[in-house]
């Protein structure tokens, strides 16, 4: 791993915790439902509406834009069709102040005295700079597929985050809590490294592996990836 | 300018310093050769090479490499056809680490506590993350000309900017020494900030106008500009 460069991280799950940040903001805006349920079945939508995109059945739509037709969809068939204009916006910006994990904002200094970092998420730029602000996540630039016209996992993504960087994708490590995204990743030839987190989906569901066996390196948190990497 | 909620910054003469910053790399690279001079005569192949992108002779070329491609050109006009590889390849990444103006650090720092900051600049991404690394500008993105495929002053570039940022032209501020980048952007319904570098071109040359009477506000540092917007 000398020869690592640039760190790009997949956000959602990874970096921040969005069923936590979701619900604290259900909570707020749509009384007596059932917060974390309500984000669980909202960000269930989520890949099947990038898939839409990926197919082609869609043009390019924004993360934001998709996020706003599956709540509308979700609240109709939650019996819910008179939740406010204002209050879907305000809804679809809790995706822009997710709070991060508590490990991540310093394994990320750590990490950025080093490292280039960048986000490389599905997460349109507007929201990935809202949500740095929102968390104080020090990156140095922030990637996104929308840059791309690509969601993850197609290869324009990661091909496309290392040509920005200027850099051959050996020297870029991916870092990701999902062994699909760090798949996908290796086959364009970048690095990866998993995270295991194991609190993404909330305390009931199933927990993700421990490690990923095909990837460079598997930790626990942001500051154990800076130790194992010398930062 | 109070609907203003993002601020876009050119940053070759407004940001940093160029001639000083190429100068001293070329009195270590090239010894015998005037290190001024030489940069000025770099950097006044800049505006002709991008007109040849914008005008469609040339497709998408990065600035690294319309840098590298004048380089060769002026090393062969001045008699020195000789240069390594290593060292053209050395004297492009001058580019990459110039020295930001002495007030640019503290007036982005206290912009970025009230707006989200950016570069937009023609200079390609991996360029500006490593000339924000080098100075420790602390940009909550880079935005450059190369998201866009386009060169400023093309408006795809303005447009971009405020697309990715999510925000209608007129709560974006362009923050610019030049004027021609400024009636660019306004053009575009973008907000525009002048701000007065009279060392760009070194000490001899007739300096810029102290202000832009066309622009929002004229100022002569960064930390004026944040004095001026509250920040």
């Amino acid at each position: 791993m000398d020869d690592i460069r640039a760190l790009v991280f997949d956000v959602f799950g990874t970096v921040v915790d969005w069923r936590s940040g979701v619900a604290r903001d259900v909570r707020r805006l749509l009384p007596g439902v059932d917060a974390e349920a309500f984000a669980d079945a909202w960000r269930g939508r989520y890949v099947p509406s990038m898939e839409r995109v990926r197919r082609g059945e869609l043009p390019w739509t924004s993360l934001d834009e998709l996020h706003r037709a599956s709540l509308d969809e979700l609240l109709a068939e939650l019996g819910l069709p008179d939740v406010s204009e204002s209050v879907r916006t305000e809804l679809v910006l809790a995706w822009h102040r997710l709070d991060p994990w508590p490990d991540s904002v310093g394994g990320l200094t750590r990490l950025k005295a080093r490292y280039v970092i960048a986000s490389l998420s599905n997460g349109n730029v507007a929201l990935l700079v809202d949500m740095a602000k929102h968390g104080r996540l020090p990156w140095d630039t922030v990637l996104s597929a929308e840059l791309f016209g690509h969601y993850k996992p197609d290869p324009e993504v990661y091909d496309g985050a290392a040509r920005l960087l200027g850099l051959p994708p050996e020297r870029v490590l991916m870092v990701a809590a999902h062994t699909s995204d760090l798949a996908a990743a290796r086959a364009r030839g970048l690095r990866t490294a998993y995270v295991h987190r194991p609190g993404e989906h909330g305390p009931v569901t199933a927990p993700p592996p421990k490690t990923d066996p095909e990837a460079d390196v598997s930790v626990a948190s942001l500051p154990e990836l800076a130790t194992h990497l010398g930062a």
